[in-house]
Formats: structure tokens, C-alpha cells, sequence
């Protein structure tokens, strides 16, 4: 409300005058926040730059549509993946990776990244196929076929196991029983799926 | 535009005078199409009566709400899932529930009801769940247990393979691969499915 201590009473918004980096990273992250909130169609520019206390002008100066602000905070907030340790068993690593995409589904980027999932049309989606392949689809591919291949060489695996359709199953799953029964998938939940699911799939025949 | 022939000019909408039972089916089509063009966001009781050609108080006399109008039409409009007829194998059994799926899926009422589950928020979506749960997930649970018990009784089945998460894998997939690549479940993806998951997840241990 009205000046912030320290701030002369200025046209300006209430927040010290931030520049470059700083001011672009609270624009990223209001655009999550909004995603979050609102929704991809409830989110708008000046709702983003309310949400970062800046003006318009300086949201529409970076990001010349909707679209490519939501892409860029998303590519910006989305977690890293980069390697699936060995734990020992492909058990205990399958459990490890669920927890690991669990803990991002539920962060901020992973709601706002659900609302642009299940809100956009094919049309509107094609926009963002690039940041969810390159910043989701893509590396939990590539984690899922690293445990699967070392479970291969472990001879818990069956050798032609590492193929598209076993790397999607738990990524479906987590999906659809979030988005059909409201599955927060705790601890519980993930070791059901991990023991009842993906151990039977992976086994090798006559095992 | 304008009459159309054999009908006096009046105020009245342009096509015959219908009733009951007609002229419901007629809205809950209307609100169908609806739902396949513009979406539950963009559904009104206004374009629902435009496209019954019928008038707006003809369908808030029936359905006070939108959600109302729209929780009957999908009831009314989902195909019946009765049986699932014993083909000799888990495998031509569960094929043939996938072609059924998917072809329920890209019916008109199959892309209404993504649009609802796609669109509303966990608030809204609660009161689908029914029409969702009776309409779509109970019946195909209640088919891949016949075929998956069916499997077990035969020996080609793991017993205890007759669990819910084995349940859900197939629905999972067509919905995160329809909405994730846009798959549409051609012949040669349903036989991959069943092939490279289904088969594996459901062997027997030592088979």
C-alpha cells in the first residue's frame, strides 16, 4: 500500500528500481506464480507485471507475446536433470527417479507446466511441445534408460526392456492418476507403482 | 436463413417444433458439438441453444447450469462398455478393448469429455467425477479385470497381476501419449502397446 519505507513518493511502482537480470527473473518468476494460479488463460501481461511490481512496458520490451514469456519462465524454472546414480538396484533407483520427478511435478514450475499440459489447445501446445520435450520428456527418457540399460547388465532387466513404451509408463502413470483421482503419489504410492508395476515389467522372462 | 420452406414466418426458431424427448437429445448433441469446437470454457447456454436451434429458455427450463447441461450430455453420450467377449487370449482380448478405447476416444462425446477433464479445475472437475468414474473408469476396470481374470484362470496370467495399478496402465498411456505426442492409436500402436507392456507386465513369473 502506497511507498515503501525508503521510497520517495514517486509515479514509479513501490519496489527499488531493479535492472537487467534481477528484474527479468522476478518477471520469470511472477509468470510461474500467475501459471500456477490463474492458469494459462487466466495469465496476462499485466498480470505478470503487477505480480513482479514493474510496468507493462518492461514485460512487452523482453517477451513481445504471452507465449514467449511462458515458454522462457518455464524453460528457466524447470529443474535439471542430469544423472540417475547408481543405487544398486534398479528398484531403488526407479524409486529414487519417481521421487525426483514427484518433487517437480509439485514445485511451482511443474504446476505451471501442468496448467499449459491440460489448458492449451494442440494449436496453442505446439508452441511449448519444444520446452516440455527438451525440459520433461527428454531427460526423464534419458534417466529412465540409464537405469533400465544398467539393470540390463545387472541381469535384473530383460535385455529388451529399454524401449519407448516401458520409458513412458511411469511418467503416464503419475499423470493420470494426478489429473484422475488426485494422486499426490507420497512415498506409499510410489513404491506401489515401482513393486507392482515396473519390477513384474522388467523381470526377465523366466526369472 | 430467414424461414425455411413449409414453415410460416413467425418469431418462432427456423426449424419444426419439437418436443420432449426430441428436442432434449437435440440440446445434449448441441452441447456435444459444443464441447468438441469451442471447449468447456467456451460452452454457453446460449450457443448450445443456437446449435438445437432451440431458444435459450428451452434449455434453462431443462438444465439450470451449465455444468448440469453438460454432466447429462456426457452421461447420455458415452458408448455402453458391457462385456468383454472371451477371445481365446489375453492378448487379442486386450486388443480388442484398446480399438473400443480408442475409438471412444475420437467419438464426439470421447473429445468432450477431454475437453472437461482437460479444462476444469480440480473444483469444477469434482462434478464430473461422477460422470467420469461411472461413464469411463469403472467400466474399463471392470473389463480389464474380466480379461486380466480371464488370463489368470487360463495360466497366462501371473495371479496376482489382478491389482489396480495394472488396471490403469493401458488408460494411462492412451491418455498420456494422446495428449503428450499426439498419438492417435492406430492398429500398429495398440499391438506395440499390448506387445511390448501389456504381455510382459502380466507373464507369469518363470514363463
Amino acid at each position: 500500500m502506497g511507498t515503501s519505507s525508503g521510497t520517495a513518493a514517486t509515479d514509479r511502482p513501490a519496489s527499488p528500481r531493479r535492472r537487467g537480470a534481477v528484474l527479468e527473473r522476478a518477471i520469470l518468476d511472477a509468470a510461474l506464480e500467475q501459471l500456477g494460479t490463474v492458469g494459462w488463460k487466466g495469465l496476462t501481461m499485466e498480470g505478470v507485471a503487477a505480480g513482479a511490481q514493474t510496468g507493462k512496458a518492461a514485460v512487452y520490451r523482453r517477451w513481445p507475446s504471452k507465449e514467449d514469456l511462458v515458454a522462457d519462465a518455464l524453460q528457466a524454472g524447470l529443474p535439471r536433470f542430469d544423472e540417475a546414480p547408481d543405487l544398486g538396484s534398479v528398484r531403488e533407483e526407479l524409486l529414487a527417479l519417481c521421487r525426483q520427478a514427484r518433487d517437480a511435478m509439485y514445485s511451482r514450475p511443474g504446476f505451471a507446466l501442468r496448467s499449459v499440459i491440460h489448458e492449451c489447445d494442440t494449436l496453442e501446445a505446439e508452441r511449448f511441445q519444444g520446452v516440455i520435450y527438451g525440459g520433461v520428456i527428454e531427460p526423464s527418457i534419458r534417466l529412465l534408460r540409464q537405469v533400465i540399460t544398467r539393470g540390463i547388465k545387472r541381469g535384473e532387466v530383460r535385455p529388451d526392456a529399454a524401449n519407448g513404451l516401458v520409458f513412458d509408463v511411469m511418467p503416464a502413470m503419475m499423470m493420470y492418476r494426478a489429473k484422475i483421482s488426485g494422486c499426490e503419489w507420497n512415498e506409499r504410492d510410489i513404491e506401489e507403482m515401482v513393486d507392482q508395476l515396473m519390477v513384474p515389467l522388467l523381470r526377465p522372462a523366466g526369472a
